[in-house]
């Protein structure tokens, strides 16, 4: 490892990259990297060539000496890697845009990580990610893969189960968000307080103890209804019954609220959906602001907008895991990874999100016991939302997906549900040769996306 | 117990009581009763006398001689029991109308087993079958308790984690009615068909098998989209869709609709509220038809009218299991009791619903093993779903009771459903002495019932 | 069906075919046999030839027209077959003795079924009856496979494991005998008793009801003090800790003895071995008068002495499993199965011996709950001591069939031990293949067979 | 807690006391202790007061002021400690040495912590933990207990389940040895390695990987057969077999081998008896010696001597842990704790010994994942044994304590061990009040102490 670090990164083109950039050169001293791979597609080559150029200048105005590899060829830039992380989009954002406009226009959430979008997020995803495991077992068998592709917690599931690739970590910047706002509601230091996990990706709860060991996580829950509660800023803030939380003695994640507030949050999609267009779109413009800034030959560090985004802190989140596996640092993070029996109300050998220590062999999770009956519930069915979904991703069985849309608790079952999948089969056929077979039948079927809709989704 | 057999009826007033004697009738044979007892409260006074007469006149008109006796002191009832079974309504059917009307007011389905109303039904019954429990383990500590009081599983698990009491047997028609309707589709009788069943009350699946073992559940599949379901008369006929019953090769029960066609049946029972009263008036309205006959100093066998109900054919199956438990028959019965690891994807020591043979020492029932992550999903929530309605039955916990609600995939979480548990408690405040802190808060911040709500519910 | 039921015996030289015949003819009514299919191998030929003519005279005797056929050609033998009963014993009872004398002479107890002697029972038998497996995927793929070839626990565990093979069912005949015994002790017939078996092969445990319901587990147990304990012959007669049993509250089976009185059990065996030579060889005796009586052409019916020997009501538990799966009857036999929970202590897909309904679809096995620590301990040990035990039989890795022996309770680790299972691999070399690389590797290690003992195993 | 840290030892008069000491010295700046409170029973006093003088000479030869209190009066002790460590022996090496002698006497090994020995330590000891634990919710309700008093790993457990006190860390030396002797068979040092422990308190494996995340087990398991294996002294070094080794690819711990080599490690035991006395014994003359030198007045540091003992370094683990909580360093200890799931094999509430980071809020266990079939196997009869043992000391039930003696894999059933067992409740008699009922009746049945014995105990 002495020649330094080879990283490479699948959706190199994304306008996270340069945050990417910044955590890296912050760390170099214990991650000495040597080489970076941007990879994309050819749909993403011209945003992977300004991104790439920026990225470059980042590392030359830092004092190490970083070449920064540009390629649509994938199998080139896995070869020998030490890292990969991904980060890509299948179809980009305008399928993320189908994924949340079809379920919005019947009245719907889309939400594109847990619900019907997120479902077809995995369709689209799941078999390329598999596609790339089967190139590292090849090209890079020692590597460790770091994904924060969502939804990150399937795709990780599916790299493990399917897959039958165990290096790999799943990472989210939900709960780095939420250890970085608490210690704020409390006035302490986050290094002040013990943190922890469990659960899933965007469907996990917490504990927190001061650093005497004594538990403030209701302390924390009456900070919250003084306050600002610590979400991403892709949640609308909508606050949780405070009874509720009470007797959960837990904090939830941010993405609880759909499941929480079910009713408040499917209305304020809705309403967005009418007026300002949907959370996809706005991203969109954040995105092209972005390249905008990139473009400039002139800029060399991390433009201030990309704080807006929601998923502000992966890239930091991703740098320090890489960081401490490569340097076995043992640091607490947050990851989706193996459970081994650390949340015993789910099967050993399925992924869940827990706290854990990372270290050279990858995620040590901490033990964090059996939850209390709404929370198991919860977590139980959420945990085979996902393993159906990923079955259908795998399968393309069209009784599977049905399946799976129907126990999703944020899709409400019934015809309108099943016109949803209908028609986000259709529109993202071109991502989905799994389901050729369904597609085709529906086509002959005449299921047909309704006019005005279609007419949105060309936009 | 050659002295004959003690029988205790609790809610004895009940117009499914000729039923139930129909059947002790034609048992006799195995199941010598020497005395009835049919108990029920103040408020029933009038029907209990209605029903018991009818009763003796039952048993004149047959060639046994029985001798029923009817009282309002439950506890001089129960001393020496041998079987006790309870169809008591606390609140009787208007509690019901509440529990249908206030959900159906803000648009949402009451449905009184699994849904808010069946919530509520749970926290008012649960008190009270602990305090019977508690007289029982004075008065007749070896008698067998045979419930059919909704919500039946939660009763029945109630009974068991906080009563301390193993003899209990729940019980339910829903997988009688199965077992006679699909038969037909195939042609052939019951006894040449292999049933196995698994799951809870009102939620639960099974699979079919012909008297060679060859599986015909896929069979039956499809020739129940040749014609009628099976269902028992209360739900309403919304096919499931055939690719997801596919899938999962087995058959769900019919209230299964609530969750796998949940537009559907909310557009129904919607429709249902506004035009023809909720499913209780039905009800309400039948029961007063059928108390018109009883009336009738002629009548000594039961009445076809009682057919119409959905609940049909409870008495057979309580008749035959407390015949097969007295004359350790060992029938395959479909009833709710202890796990014991007949489900391995619940927890040993909790309440499930599942094929079991009916002997003196209860029910011995089938290890069914695991199910596929779809059904094993809905199946866990379901079953913590009940454990925290339970919880908060017993404890009168708000944070609990707005947990519970929370989880229930019936209730879209949100104002909507607070304001529905907040109405609901208020209405209910009578039979609900474990809430009474809450309710009187909610009566201090004066959440108040909607005047066209009040008028409906003062009819 | 209608053209008669066809059934192979695998092992049909076996002196116990009479016993089958004579249970087959008692149950014709409901088990219309057209064809008997007696397979065995070239070295059983004669024997074969003897047993076959002695079950054809059986016929003949009957009312009924029933063609017994002898082959060598087993693959001729399946085709098409409804039942296939499995009662080899690879290497003949040769075999058996080497199993026995060899732990016996370094002061170990062989035990033939989960002993060291088992074991290697095990590893001959295994890779065998997965071949039959394998014939029958082909040959008759619908048919049933009755295993009564021991260890028939393990050996039922490989065909669902590793086969793959689920329409199998293990017999053993001692709950039979306690079924048996049992009643005698209080007075009362089989049918007055309701029984509860769960654990593994000769490893379990029971619980007695009588017909109302009343345990009198604790009842039999004192009147086991009083007399005979319900033992096969082939257990010699030490009594359990009466202490222990009362607060088991459950009756062990025979074979428990070997762990609850290990002192005592190898001190008879040692002492056995030295007089009148292993139980092995007393079973060759009693197997040697009964072929000469079998030779007999005027005998056409099942002899007297056949019941002395320990086996001797396995073909009357095989023939009523056959016939309840045939005729769908249900009857109450316990068995080895998968396990789906009923042994929620194990885990759900191993399989088990409990008690069970046998029907068509084979065996429904009653969910029998938590045993206590003191019995859980003991069954997962032995568990998991089978599972090792068949994973060395199906890879043949010394390292595995090291740490089965070490696991195994029955044999004291340690130089002896290891000793030991050099030697009984060199002395079974011949039905070993799949060890052929440790055994070569013994070989050239001069692993050597003391004198004394090659001198006794060549007797 | 700016007032400094109050200590308090039970077992204050051990020889281990001034190990303690050095510890606490050199741990000074994050732990400031203020006092510490040596406690001890009145036969312990002349030890007590030795050894107390011996450590308030250690801590005036540093730095600090930290004053040694001596008291016999354990609650005056307890009243607002911090951390309370138990090191106790009830009934002193005298019991230690009947607890080795008896069983050796007839030819099995006592064992002082898994054995017959290390049972009957558990029935003296658990009774006075939980009066200790007693004393702690009414004088310390926030202090740690830490526990090092043998079997270590079943008095935590008892301090849980029976005591409901979480705030508890048990401890052994022997993983400390482990990770001292196995860096240097490979060259490195501690800290390069990687370590995860799981099993249960001297019944534990581990893995290594090196700090770059490559399992390394092998490569040591192999050096392992080239010199020393890192045993703690007071196990004989009877290599395991390195077949047995490789297959489980796990290392396992010193006291493995009275599983893995059980026929050795008797007969060495044995051997041991007939010459040179038992291993306590041994521990007596070493303490004879210590003692000896504790009371020179200008000794003031640690002697040499005082490594010889096999709990070497018990003391600087319990140090280490207390300073992880005090100043929650998140060091990685392996330590007795609830399991949560870190073991998935066995139930979640117990208690197991495994991989933890120690900080403010106690063991955060690593997830460990399911075992092995054979480990798991072990794993769970050992548990249950335990779980049998600790319910025998709690109840004094004689038919539990039989169970316990019979499931223990290291006692060979029969009347030898019941002998066993009734001498050892007589010889132990003062000790076990819970057990006094029985122990009447075997003084009624004339259960005697053999002559040879009681002179030997005597002694």
């Amino acid at each position: 490892m002495n020649k330094g670090v080879k990283i490479v990164t699948i959706g190199g083109g994304s306008s996270y990259t340069p945050e990417l950039m910044e955590g890296f050169i912050k760390r170099y001293e214990e991650l000495p990297i040597r080489e970076i791979w941007l990879v994309d597609i050819e749909d993403g080559k011209e945003k992977l060539e300004i991104v790439g150029k920026m990225a470059q200048r980042m590392w030359d105005a830092s004092p190490y000496d970083v070449k920064i590899h540009l390629t649509l060829d994938r199998q080139k830039a896995l070869k020998d890697a030490d890292f990969v992380t991904t980060q890509f989009r299948v179809g980009l954002l305008e399928a993320r845009i189908k994924d949340e406009r079809i379920p919005a226009y019947y009245g719907m959430l889309g939400q594109e990580t847990n619900g019907a979008g997120g479902m077809f997020k995995a369709f689209r995803t799941i078999p390329v990610i598999l596609d790339i495991v089967e190139d590292m077992k090849r090209l890079c068998p020692d590597a460790w893969l770091v994904n924060f592709t969502n939804p990150s917690g399937m795709v990780t599931e599916a790299v493990i189960r399917y897959g039958k690739w165990d290096k790999v970590v799943g990472l989210c910047n939900v709960p780095v968000m939420a250890m970085m706002v608490e210690p704020e509601l409390l006035g302490v230091k986050t290094e002040d307080l013990i943190y922890k996990f469990a659960g899933l990706n965007h469907f996990h709860w917490h504990k927190v103890a001061d650093k005497h060991g004594k538990d403030v996580t209701l302390e924390i829950i009456n900070k919250m209804y003084e306050g600002d509660a610590g979400l991403p800023t892709n949640i609308h803030d909508i606050p949780f019954y405070k009874e509720q939380l009470k007797q959960m003695n837990m904090i939830p994640c941010g993405y609880h609220r759909y499941y929480y507030r079910e009713e408040e949050m499917l209305a304020y999609a809705l309403e967005e959906y009418k007026t300002i267009g949907t959370r996809a779109q706005q991203v969109k413009q954040t995105e092209t602001e972005l390249f905008d800034l990139y473009r400039d030959p002139h800029l060399d560090h991390k433009p201030e907008q990309l704080a807006k985004r929601g998923g502000a802190h992966y890239s930091d989140a991703a740098c320090e895991t890489i960081a401490s596996i490569h340097a076995n640092k043992n640091t607490h993070i947050v990851v989706s990874t193996k459970n081994n029996g650390a949340v015993p109300d789910l099967p050993s050998d399925c992924v869940v999100e827990v706290s854990a220590y990372l270290g050279a062999q990858g995620a040590r999770a901490i033990a964090f016991g059996k939850l209390p009956a709404a929370e198991r519930g919860w977590l139980q069915v959420m945990k085979n939302m996902e393993l159906v979904t990923i079955e259908a991703a795998v399968t393309g069985n069209y009784g599977t997906a049905l399946q799976a849309f129907t126990i999703n608790p944020m899709v409400r079952s019934g015809d309108t549900a099943r016109k949803i999948l209908d028609e986000l089969l259709l529109a993202h056929k071109k991502y989905l040769p799994q389901f050729k077979e369904s597609i085709e039948r529906l086509e002959k079927e005449k299921v047909q996306i309704k006019d005005e809709l279609s007419r949105q989704l060309s936009e």
